[in-house]
Protein backbone atom coordinates (compact mmCIF):
# COMPACT_ATOMS: atom_id res chain seq x y z
CA UNK A 1 0.00 0.00 0.00
CA UNK A 2 0.52 3.60 0.08
CA UNK A 3 -0.42 5.54 2.34
CA UNK A 4 -0.22 9.57 2.89
CA UNK A 5 -0.95 12.52 4.92
CA UNK A 6 -3.20 15.60 4.21
CA UNK A 7 -4.19 18.94 4.35
CA UNK A 8 -7.82 19.86 3.18
CA UNK A 9 -8.17 23.18 1.94
CA UNK A 10 -10.06 24.21 4.99
CA UNK A 11 -6.94 23.36 7.12
CA UNK A 12 -8.34 19.95 8.42
CA UNK A 13 -6.31 16.92 8.12
CA UNK A 14 -6.21 13.38 7.37
CA UNK A 15 -4.21 10.28 6.06
CA UNK A 16 -5.30 7.69 4.01
CA UNK A 17 -4.26 5.42 0.80
CA UNK A 18 -3.32 6.78 -2.11
CA UNK A 19 -4.28 4.87 -5.17
CA UNK A 20 -3.12 6.33 -8.74
CA UNK A 21 -4.91 10.41 -8.66
CA UNK A 22 -6.99 9.75 -6.03
CA UNK A 23 -6.79 9.27 -2.07
CA UNK A 24 -9.33 7.05 -0.46
CA UNK A 25 -9.08 8.82 3.04
CA UNK A 26 -9.31 6.64 6.96
CA UNK A 27 -12.72 6.79 7.22
CA UNK A 28 -14.19 7.14 10.07
CA UNK A 29 -14.24 3.91 12.34
CA UNK A 30 -10.44 3.89 11.85
CA UNK A 31 -9.98 7.86 12.16
CA UNK A 32 -11.58 7.03 15.37
CA UNK A 33 -9.05 4.52 16.51
CA UNK A 34 -5.89 5.57 15.14
CA UNK A 35 -4.87 9.46 14.67
CA UNK A 36 -2.44 9.31 12.22
CA UNK A 37 -0.20 7.62 10.47
CA UNK A 38 1.99 7.15 12.93
CA UNK A 39 -0.53 5.80 15.25
CA UNK A 40 -1.61 3.46 12.79
CA UNK A 41 1.85 1.74 12.32
CA UNK A 42 2.22 1.80 16.70
CA UNK A 43 -0.58 -0.24 16.29
CA UNK A 44 0.48 -2.48 13.66
CA UNK A 45 -2.76 -1.99 11.48
CA UNK A 46 -1.88 -1.02 8.38
CA UNK A 47 -3.58 -4.23 7.16
CA UNK A 48 -7.03 -2.07 8.06
CA UNK A 49 -5.99 0.56 6.01
CA UNK A 50 -7.27 -2.08 2.99
CA UNK A 51 -10.54 -1.62 3.90
CA UNK A 52 -10.43 2.35 4.76
CA UNK A 53 -14.26 3.53 3.61
CA UNK A 54 -13.60 7.40 3.98
CA UNK A 55 -13.55 10.04 1.55
CA UNK A 56 -12.23 9.59 -2.06
CA UNK A 57 -10.47 12.81 -2.88
CA UNK A 58 -9.11 13.84 -6.04
CA UNK A 59 -4.75 13.95 -5.35
CA UNK A 60 -4.82 17.55 -6.80
CA UNK A 61 -7.61 18.99 -4.47
CA UNK A 62 -5.86 18.22 -1.41
CA UNK A 63 -1.76 19.29 -0.15
CA UNK A 64 0.48 16.24 0.88
CA UNK A 65 1.99 16.21 4.05
CA UNK A 66 4.96 14.59 5.02
CA UNK A 67 3.49 10.40 5.16
CA UNK A 68 4.65 10.67 9.04
CA UNK A 69 4.31 14.45 9.79
CA UNK A 70 4.92 13.73 13.53
CA UNK A 71 7.79 11.88 13.76
CA UNK A 72 9.34 10.93 17.19
CA UNK A 73 12.84 11.40 15.62
CA UNK A 74 14.21 11.95 11.95
CA UNK A 75 17.65 10.54 11.82
CA UNK A 76 19.72 11.33 8.98
CA UNK A 77 22.79 9.60 7.44
CA UNK A 78 25.61 11.56 6.36
CA UNK A 79 28.25 10.44 3.45
CA UNK A 80 26.84 7.43 3.12
CA UNK A 81 27.10 7.04 -0.81
CA UNK A 82 30.56 5.83 -2.04
CA UNK A 83 30.07 7.90 -4.82
CA UNK A 84 30.03 11.22 -2.14
CA UNK A 85 31.93 10.05 -0.35
CA UNK A 86 34.73 10.21 -3.22
CA UNK A 87 33.31 13.32 -3.93
CA UNK A 88 33.94 14.74 -0.58
CA UNK A 89 37.38 13.42 -0.70
CA UNK A 90 36.63 11.00 2.13
CA UNK A 91 37.41 7.41 2.84
CA UNK A 92 34.39 4.87 3.91
CA UNK A 93 33.60 5.40 6.75
CA UNK A 94 33.51 1.97 9.27
CA UNK A 95 30.52 3.99 11.34
CA UNK A 96 27.27 5.79 10.14
CA UNK A 97 28.04 9.57 10.65
CA UNK A 98 24.60 10.99 12.20
CA UNK A 99 22.90 14.03 12.73
CA UNK A 100 18.97 14.63 13.03
CA UNK A 101 16.10 16.85 11.65
CA UNK A 102 13.21 18.22 13.45
CA UNK A 103 9.84 17.47 11.86
CA UNK A 104 9.40 21.42 11.36
CA UNK A 105 12.03 21.10 8.68
CA UNK A 106 10.40 18.58 6.41
CA UNK A 107 7.25 19.19 3.93
CA UNK A 108 5.62 16.94 1.80
CA UNK A 109 5.09 16.20 -2.12
CA UNK A 110 4.73 19.32 -4.38
CA UNK A 111 4.51 21.90 -1.90
CA UNK A 112 7.44 24.70 -2.30
CA UNK A 113 10.28 24.40 0.01
CA UNK A 114 11.85 27.38 1.32
CA UNK A 115 15.04 29.08 0.70
CA UNK A 116 16.02 30.63 3.66
CA UNK A 117 16.29 34.55 4.61
CA UNK A 118 19.71 34.15 5.92
CA UNK A 119 21.41 31.80 2.87
CA UNK A 120 20.89 31.38 -0.39
CA UNK A 121 23.14 28.37 -0.30
CA UNK A 122 20.38 25.79 -0.62
CA UNK A 123 21.37 22.49 -1.84
CA UNK A 124 19.37 19.34 -2.43
CA UNK A 125 20.05 15.89 -1.30
CA UNK A 126 17.98 12.92 -2.78
CA UNK A 127 17.60 9.74 -0.30
CA UNK A 128 16.03 6.91 0.56
CA UNK A 129 14.01 7.18 3.92
CA UNK A 130 13.18 4.02 5.81
CA UNK A 131 10.37 4.36 8.04
CA UNK A 132 10.27 2.28 11.13
CA UNK A 133 6.92 0.14 11.92
CA UNK A 134 7.60 -1.87 15.04
CA UNK A 135 9.98 -0.97 17.61
CA UNK A 136 13.21 -1.94 19.05
CA UNK A 137 16.41 -1.21 20.99
CA UNK A 138 19.94 -3.61 20.40
CA UNK A 139 18.14 -4.79 16.79
CA UNK A 140 20.42 -7.20 15.37
CA UNK A 141 20.85 -6.72 11.22
CA UNK A 142 20.14 -9.77 10.89
CA UNK A 143 16.57 -8.87 12.26
CA UNK A 144 16.48 -5.32 11.02
CA UNK A 145 14.14 -6.00 7.96
CA UNK A 146 11.48 -6.94 10.44
CA UNK A 147 11.75 -3.35 11.76
CA UNK A 148 10.69 -1.80 8.56
CA UNK A 149 7.23 -0.76 7.81
CA UNK A 150 8.11 0.89 4.13
CA UNK A 151 9.92 3.67 2.47
CA UNK A 152 9.48 6.57 0.88
CA UNK A 153 11.49 9.42 -1.17
CA UNK A 154 13.61 11.94 0.90
CA UNK A 155 14.73 15.17 0.03
CA UNK A 156 17.72 16.26 2.65
CA UNK A 157 17.49 20.09 1.34
CA UNK A 158 20.85 21.62 3.08
CA UNK A 159 21.97 25.48 3.61
CA UNK A 160 25.21 24.64 3.34
CA UNK A 161 27.12 27.57 4.76
CA UNK A 162 25.41 27.01 8.27
CA UNK A 163 26.19 23.55 7.45
CA UNK A 164 29.77 23.74 7.96
CA UNK A 165 29.78 26.74 10.37
CA UNK A 166 31.83 24.55 13.07
CA UNK A 167 32.36 20.55 12.95
CA UNK A 168 28.26 19.85 13.63
CA UNK A 169 25.85 19.92 10.68
CA UNK A 170 22.56 20.41 12.56
CA UNK A 171 22.04 24.12 11.54
CA UNK A 172 22.42 23.17 7.90
CA UNK A 173 20.08 20.40 8.20
CA UNK A 174 17.01 22.20 10.03
CA UNK A 175 16.11 25.09 8.97
CA UNK A 176 12.00 25.12 8.61
CA UNK A 177 10.60 23.85 5.30
CA UNK A 178 13.95 23.28 3.79
CA UNK A 179 13.34 19.68 3.14
CA UNK A 180 10.61 16.93 2.40
CA UNK A 181 9.47 13.38 2.19
CA UNK A 182 7.02 11.58 0.11
CA UNK A 183 4.64 11.22 -2.08
CA UNK A 184 3.78 8.22 0.22
CA UNK A 185 4.86 5.77 2.51
CA UNK A 186 5.71 2.54 0.27
CA UNK A 187 5.28 -0.64 2.03
CA UNK A 188 8.07 -2.74 2.43
CA UNK A 189 5.64 -5.57 1.42
CA UNK A 190 5.68 -3.54 -2.09
CA UNK A 191 8.97 -3.32 -2.74
CA UNK A 192 10.85 -6.33 -1.62
CA UNK A 193 14.09 -5.37 -3.71
CA UNK A 194 14.66 -2.14 -2.44
CA UNK A 195 18.46 -2.53 -2.48
CA UNK A 196 18.12 -3.13 -6.75
CA UNK A 197 16.32 0.32 -7.05
CA UNK A 198 17.58 3.49 -8.09
CA UNK A 199 17.64 6.68 -7.36
CA UNK A 200 17.56 9.77 -9.44
CA UNK A 201 17.67 13.58 -8.57
CA UNK A 202 16.72 16.05 -11.31
CA UNK A 203 17.03 19.34 -10.85
CA UNK A 204 14.72 21.57 -13.36
CA UNK A 205 14.70 18.50 -15.64
CA UNK A 206 18.45 18.04 -15.48
CA UNK A 207 19.88 14.97 -14.20
CA UNK A 208 21.88 16.14 -10.68
CA UNK A 209 22.59 12.58 -8.89
CA UNK A 210 21.87 8.94 -9.70
CA UNK A 211 22.82 5.93 -8.00
CA UNK A 212 21.41 2.86 -7.12
CA UNK A 213 20.95 1.83 -3.32
CA UNK A 214 22.75 -0.71 -3.11
CA UNK A 215 25.90 1.40 -3.43
CA UNK A 216 25.28 2.23 0.12
CA UNK A 217 28.42 2.73 2.16
CA UNK A 218 26.88 1.25 5.42
CA UNK A 219 23.45 -0.58 4.67
CA UNK A 220 19.66 -0.42 5.93
CA UNK A 221 20.34 -3.48 8.10
CA UNK A 222 23.43 -2.06 9.60
CA UNK A 223 22.25 1.41 10.01
CA UNK A 224 19.30 0.24 11.74
CA UNK A 225 21.32 -1.68 14.59
CA UNK A 226 23.52 1.04 15.08
CA UNK A 227 21.05 3.30 15.82
CA UNK A 228 19.48 1.00 18.12
CA UNK A 229 21.92 0.59 20.06
CA UNK A 230 21.60 3.72 20.89
CA UNK A 231 18.33 4.50 21.45
CA UNK A 232 15.16 2.52 21.26
CA UNK A 233 13.76 3.12 17.50
CA UNK A 234 9.64 3.64 17.69
CA UNK A 235 7.29 3.37 14.75
CA UNK A 236 6.82 6.05 12.61
CA UNK A 237 10.88 6.79 13.23
CA UNK A 238 12.76 8.59 9.96
CA UNK A 239 15.79 7.25 9.03
CA UNK A 240 17.57 8.94 5.95
CA UNK A 241 20.16 7.02 4.89
CA UNK A 242 22.00 9.49 2.84
CA UNK A 243 22.67 11.18 -0.49
CA UNK A 244 24.73 10.30 -3.31
CA UNK A 245 27.21 12.28 -5.48
CA UNK A 246 26.27 15.15 -7.50
CA UNK A 247 25.30 17.51 -4.60
CA UNK A 248 25.00 21.48 -5.80
CA UNK A 249 27.80 22.06 -3.55
CA UNK A 250 30.28 19.73 -5.15
CA UNK A 251 29.92 20.84 -8.34
CA UNK A 252 31.67 23.14 -10.45
CA UNK A 253 29.95 26.07 -10.90
CA UNK A 254 28.28 24.83 -8.12
CA UNK A 255 24.56 24.85 -8.24
CA UNK A 256 21.88 25.99 -5.42
CA UNK A 257 18.24 26.11 -5.78
CA UNK A 258 17.17 28.94 -5.96
CA UNK A 259 13.12 30.48 -6.40
CA UNK A 260 11.62 29.09 -9.61
CA UNK A 261 13.40 26.13 -9.61
CA UNK A 262 11.85 22.64 -9.42
CA UNK A 263 13.56 19.85 -7.46
CA UNK A 264 12.62 15.91 -8.12
CA UNK A 265 13.79 13.26 -6.59
CA UNK A 266 12.67 9.67 -7.78
CA UNK A 267 13.34 5.98 -6.73
CA UNK A 268 11.98 3.23 -8.64
CA UNK A 269 9.30 1.48 -6.95
CA UNK A 270 8.70 4.29 -4.72
CA UNK A 271 8.01 7.48 -6.29
CA UNK A 272 8.68 10.87 -7.47
CA UNK A 273 8.78 13.19 -5.10
CA UNK A 274 8.44 16.95 -6.49
CA UNK A 275 8.73 20.34 -4.95
CA UNK A 276 9.23 24.49 -5.81
CA UNK A 277 11.14 26.46 -4.96
CA UNK A 278 10.38 29.93 -2.97
CA UNK A 279 12.17 32.30 -0.88
CA UNK A 280 11.23 32.73 2.51
CA UNK A 281 8.75 35.55 3.05
CA UNK B 1 8.87 29.27 41.23
CA UNK B 2 10.32 26.12 40.94
CA UNK B 3 8.66 24.15 38.60
CA UNK B 4 8.45 20.04 38.49
CA UNK B 5 7.69 16.97 37.13
CA UNK B 6 7.14 14.06 38.86
CA UNK B 7 5.92 10.59 39.09
CA UNK B 8 4.24 8.58 41.19
CA UNK B 9 4.73 4.93 42.78
CA UNK B 10 1.85 3.73 40.90
CA UNK B 11 3.07 5.54 37.85
CA UNK B 12 0.75 8.34 37.25
CA UNK B 13 2.56 11.19 36.15
CA UNK B 14 2.14 15.07 37.69
CA UNK B 15 3.53 18.27 38.00
CA UNK B 16 3.69 20.76 40.91
CA UNK B 17 6.07 23.43 42.52
CA UNK B 18 8.81 22.65 44.26
CA UNK B 19 8.69 24.12 48.16
CA UNK B 20 11.64 23.26 50.31
CA UNK B 21 11.37 19.12 50.27
CA UNK B 22 7.40 19.03 49.29
CA UNK B 23 5.76 19.17 46.16
CA UNK B 24 2.50 21.09 46.20
CA UNK B 25 0.35 19.42 42.84
CA UNK B 26 -1.26 20.99 39.99
CA UNK B 27 -4.37 20.36 41.75
CA UNK B 28 -7.49 18.83 39.48
CA UNK B 29 -8.71 22.15 37.93
CA UNK B 30 -5.05 23.16 36.62
CA UNK B 31 -4.36 19.43 35.58
CA UNK B 32 -7.68 19.67 33.43
CA UNK B 33 -6.66 22.87 31.72
CA UNK B 34 -2.73 22.05 31.21
CA UNK B 35 -1.51 18.16 30.79
CA UNK B 36 2.08 19.01 31.44
CA UNK B 37 4.12 21.88 32.26
CA UNK B 38 5.17 22.24 28.59
CA UNK B 39 1.63 23.04 27.95
CA UNK B 40 1.60 25.64 30.95
CA UNK B 41 4.06 26.88 29.25
CA UNK B 42 2.58 27.41 25.69
CA UNK B 43 -0.35 28.95 27.51
CA UNK B 44 2.12 31.05 29.48
CA UNK B 45 0.13 30.43 32.72
CA UNK B 46 2.53 29.78 34.58
CA UNK B 47 1.36 32.62 37.22
CA UNK B 48 -1.57 30.16 37.48
CA UNK B 49 1.11 27.99 39.55
CA UNK B 50 1.16 29.67 41.90
CA UNK B 51 -2.27 29.10 43.09
CA UNK B 52 -1.55 25.08 42.68
CA UNK B 53 -3.67 23.82 45.35
CA UNK B 54 -3.28 19.51 44.21
CA UNK B 55 -1.42 16.54 46.66
CA UNK B 56 1.42 17.80 48.64
CA UNK B 57 4.00 15.31 48.41
CA UNK B 58 7.51 14.65 50.23
CA UNK B 59 9.97 14.96 47.57
CA UNK B 60 11.34 11.61 49.10
CA UNK B 61 8.29 9.83 48.09
CA UNK B 62 8.08 10.79 44.37
CA UNK B 63 10.38 10.05 41.35
CA UNK B 64 11.11 13.54 39.76
CA UNK B 65 11.41 13.48 36.03
CA UNK B 66 12.77 16.04 33.61
CA UNK B 67 11.14 18.91 34.55
CA UNK B 68 10.08 19.28 30.51
CA UNK B 69 10.04 15.23 29.78
CA UNK B 70 8.20 16.07 26.47
CA UNK B 71 10.38 18.97 24.72
CA UNK B 72 10.02 19.81 20.67
CA UNK B 73 13.67 20.41 20.64
CA UNK B 74 16.48 19.62 22.98
CA UNK B 75 19.23 21.56 21.37
CA UNK B 76 23.35 21.10 22.80
CA UNK B 77 25.80 23.71 22.66
CA UNK B 78 29.24 22.12 22.04
CA UNK B 79 32.32 23.48 22.85
CA UNK B 80 31.21 26.84 24.55
CA UNK B 81 33.34 27.57 27.30
CA UNK B 82 36.55 28.84 27.25
CA UNK B 83 37.98 26.34 29.51
CA UNK B 84 36.69 23.76 27.85
CA UNK B 85 37.69 24.99 24.22
CA UNK B 86 41.18 25.56 25.33
CA UNK B 87 41.75 22.25 26.68
CA UNK B 88 40.22 20.50 23.70
CA UNK B 89 42.90 22.33 22.11
CA UNK B 90 40.65 24.71 19.76
CA UNK B 91 40.19 28.45 19.45
CA UNK B 92 37.42 30.59 20.25
CA UNK B 93 33.82 29.92 17.76
CA UNK B 94 32.33 32.26 15.72
CA UNK B 95 29.29 29.89 15.61
CA UNK B 96 28.07 27.95 18.08
CA UNK B 97 28.64 24.28 17.63
CA UNK B 98 24.58 22.40 18.00
CA UNK B 99 23.75 18.74 18.03
CA UNK B 100 20.56 17.27 19.31
CA UNK B 101 19.72 14.76 21.95
CA UNK B 102 16.56 12.87 21.93
CA UNK B 103 14.00 13.56 25.25
CA UNK B 104 14.94 9.63 25.97
CA UNK B 105 18.07 10.39 26.68
CA UNK B 106 17.21 12.71 29.37
CA UNK B 107 16.02 11.74 33.07
CA UNK B 108 15.67 13.49 36.23
CA UNK B 109 17.12 14.23 39.52
CA UNK B 110 18.03 11.84 42.11
CA UNK B 111 17.43 8.71 39.62
CA UNK B 112 20.58 6.30 38.40
CA UNK B 113 21.86 7.35 34.54
CA UNK B 114 22.93 3.83 32.44
CA UNK B 115 25.76 2.96 31.30
CA UNK B 116 25.33 1.32 28.45
CA UNK B 117 26.34 -1.87 27.73
CA UNK B 118 27.94 -0.92 24.31
CA UNK B 119 30.59 1.52 26.04
CA UNK B 120 32.10 2.31 29.35
CA UNK B 121 33.58 5.33 28.34
CA UNK B 122 30.21 7.01 29.54
CA UNK B 123 31.62 10.85 31.04
CA UNK B 124 29.73 13.90 32.74
CA UNK B 125 29.41 17.44 31.17
CA UNK B 126 27.84 20.14 33.92
CA UNK B 127 25.52 22.40 32.22
CA UNK B 128 23.27 25.08 32.62
CA UNK B 129 20.01 24.31 30.58
CA UNK B 130 17.84 27.33 29.51
CA UNK B 131 14.23 26.70 28.64
CA UNK B 132 12.03 28.59 26.06
CA UNK B 133 8.72 30.47 27.33
CA UNK B 134 7.63 32.22 24.34
CA UNK B 135 7.98 30.55 20.94
CA UNK B 136 9.69 32.96 18.56
CA UNK B 137 11.51 32.78 14.87
CA UNK B 138 14.40 35.34 14.09
CA UNK B 139 14.50 36.71 17.59
CA UNK B 140 17.33 39.04 18.01
CA UNK B 141 19.76 38.79 20.61
CA UNK B 142 18.40 42.10 22.50
CA UNK B 143 14.87 40.59 22.57
CA UNK B 144 16.12 37.14 23.59
CA UNK B 145 15.83 37.13 27.33
CA UNK B 146 12.05 37.94 26.86
CA UNK B 147 11.67 34.15 25.03
CA UNK B 148 13.16 32.27 28.46
CA UNK B 149 10.84 30.98 30.88
CA UNK B 150 13.44 29.71 33.03
CA UNK B 151 16.85 27.87 33.98
CA UNK B 152 17.36 24.07 34.82
CA UNK B 153 20.59 22.10 35.40
CA UNK B 154 21.75 19.78 32.82
CA UNK B 155 23.92 16.87 32.69
CA UNK B 156 24.78 16.11 28.86
CA UNK B 157 26.13 12.71 30.06
CA UNK B 158 28.19 11.80 26.75
CA UNK B 159 29.67 8.12 25.44
CA UNK B 160 32.71 9.15 24.14
CA UNK B 161 33.91 6.58 22.20
CA UNK B 162 30.71 7.07 19.72
CA UNK B 163 30.63 10.46 20.37
CA UNK B 164 33.86 10.13 17.76
CA UNK B 165 33.23 7.71 15.77
CA UNK B 166 32.32 10.41 13.09
CA UNK B 167 32.43 13.77 13.03
CA UNK B 168 29.03 13.98 14.19
CA UNK B 169 28.60 14.06 17.97
CA UNK B 170 25.21 12.94 18.12
CA UNK B 171 25.51 9.06 18.57
CA UNK B 172 27.38 9.78 21.57
CA UNK B 173 24.79 12.31 23.05
CA UNK B 174 21.64 10.25 22.36
CA UNK B 175 21.90 7.01 24.45
CA UNK B 176 18.87 5.91 26.22
CA UNK B 177 19.30 7.51 29.78
CA UNK B 178 22.45 8.84 29.94
CA UNK B 179 21.29 12.25 30.65
CA UNK B 180 19.39 14.47 33.08
CA UNK B 181 18.21 17.57 33.74
CA UNK B 182 16.60 19.21 36.87
CA UNK B 183 15.34 19.04 39.69
CA UNK B 184 13.50 21.96 38.94
CA UNK B 185 12.84 24.55 36.19
CA UNK B 186 13.63 27.33 38.24
CA UNK B 187 11.37 30.92 36.43
CA UNK B 188 13.66 33.37 34.84
CA UNK B 189 12.58 36.13 37.30
CA UNK B 190 14.03 34.07 40.19
CA UNK B 191 17.77 34.72 38.83
CA UNK B 192 17.90 37.81 37.12
CA UNK B 193 21.99 37.17 37.01
CA UNK B 194 21.92 34.12 35.50
CA UNK B 195 25.39 35.15 34.09
CA UNK B 196 27.21 35.57 37.28
CA UNK B 197 26.40 32.06 38.95
CA UNK B 198 28.53 29.45 39.36
CA UNK B 199 28.16 25.98 38.09
CA UNK B 200 30.04 22.63 39.40
CA UNK B 201 30.24 19.01 39.12
CA UNK B 202 31.43 16.20 41.56
CA UNK B 203 32.30 13.00 40.69
CA UNK B 204 31.91 10.92 44.18
CA UNK B 205 32.22 14.47 45.96
CA UNK B 206 35.61 15.42 44.02
CA UNK B 207 35.35 18.66 42.28
CA UNK B 208 35.83 18.16 38.65
CA UNK B 209 34.55 20.97 36.61
CA UNK B 210 33.51 25.21 38.48
CA UNK B 211 33.58 27.99 36.12
CA UNK B 212 30.79 31.35 36.09
CA UNK B 213 28.35 30.75 33.15
CA UNK B 214 29.85 34.66 31.94
CA UNK B 215 32.89 32.29 30.90
CA UNK B 216 30.40 31.06 27.99
CA UNK B 217 32.05 31.82 24.78
CA UNK B 218 28.92 32.29 22.57
CA UNK B 219 26.28 33.92 25.18
CA UNK B 220 22.50 32.96 25.96
CA UNK B 221 20.92 35.17 23.91
CA UNK B 222 23.68 35.03 20.98
CA UNK B 223 22.98 31.19 20.74
CA UNK B 224 18.85 32.15 20.60
CA UNK B 225 19.26 34.33 18.37
CA UNK B 226 21.13 31.88 15.94
CA UNK B 227 18.96 28.97 16.53
CA UNK B 228 15.76 31.19 15.87
CA UNK B 229 16.99 31.77 12.69
CA UNK B 230 17.31 28.23 12.06
CA UNK B 231 14.13 27.20 13.52
CA UNK B 232 10.96 28.77 15.45
CA UNK B 233 11.86 28.06 19.13
CA UNK B 234 8.39 26.50 20.61
CA UNK B 235 7.33 26.86 24.24
CA UNK B 236 9.44 24.04 26.58
CA UNK B 237 12.09 23.80 23.92
CA UNK B 238 15.21 23.25 25.93
CA UNK B 239 19.06 24.63 24.90
CA UNK B 240 21.53 23.42 26.72
CA UNK B 241 24.47 26.18 26.76
CA UNK B 242 27.48 23.30 27.30
CA UNK B 243 29.91 22.25 29.06
CA UNK B 244 33.50 24.01 31.06
CA UNK B 245 36.94 22.32 30.56
CA UNK B 246 37.43 19.74 33.37
CA UNK B 247 35.36 16.63 31.86
CA UNK B 248 36.55 12.99 31.98
CA UNK B 249 37.96 12.60 28.93
CA UNK B 250 40.18 15.07 28.62
CA UNK B 251 42.11 14.19 32.25
CA UNK B 252 45.50 12.43 33.26
CA UNK B 253 43.97 9.62 33.74
CA UNK B 254 40.75 9.55 31.92
CA UNK B 255 37.89 9.45 34.50
CA UNK B 256 34.60 7.99 33.49
CA UNK B 257 31.61 7.05 35.51
CA UNK B 258 31.04 3.66 36.61
CA UNK B 259 28.12 2.14 38.27
CA UNK B 260 28.31 2.96 42.10
CA UNK B 261 29.47 7.05 41.31
CA UNK B 262 27.16 9.80 41.77
CA UNK B 263 27.16 12.92 40.05
CA UNK B 264 26.12 16.36 40.96
CA UNK B 265 26.18 19.09 39.02
CA UNK B 266 25.37 22.61 40.66
CA UNK B 267 24.54 26.11 39.80
CA UNK B 268 24.03 28.30 42.72
CA UNK B 269 20.39 30.03 42.49
CA UNK B 270 18.75 27.48 39.76
CA UNK B 271 19.94 23.93 41.72
CA UNK B 272 21.64 21.11 42.66
CA UNK B 273 21.56 17.99 40.06
CA UNK B 274 22.20 14.92 41.28
CA UNK B 275 22.56 11.22 40.08
CA UNK B 276 23.41 7.88 40.35
CA UNK B 277 25.47 5.19 37.60
CA UNK B 278 24.22 2.65 37.05
CA UNK B 279 24.93 -0.40 34.18
CA UNK B 280 22.15 -1.44 31.76
CA UNK B 281 20.38 -4.09 32.57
Amino acid sequence: MRLVSFELSDGSQGYGVLEGDTIRAAGAALSAKYADLRAVLAADAVPEMAVADGTVYALADVTLRSPIPNPDKIICIGLNYMSHIKETGREKPKHPSIFTRYPSSVLGHDVDLIRPKASPDFDYEGELAVIIGTEGRHISAANAWDHIAGYSVFNDGSIRDYQIHTSQFWPGKSFDDTGSMGPALVTRDEVPDIEAQSLKTRLNGQEVQSTTIDDLAISIPEIIAYCSTVTKLLPGDIIATGTPGGVGRFREPRLYMKPGDVCEVEISGVGLLRNGIRDES
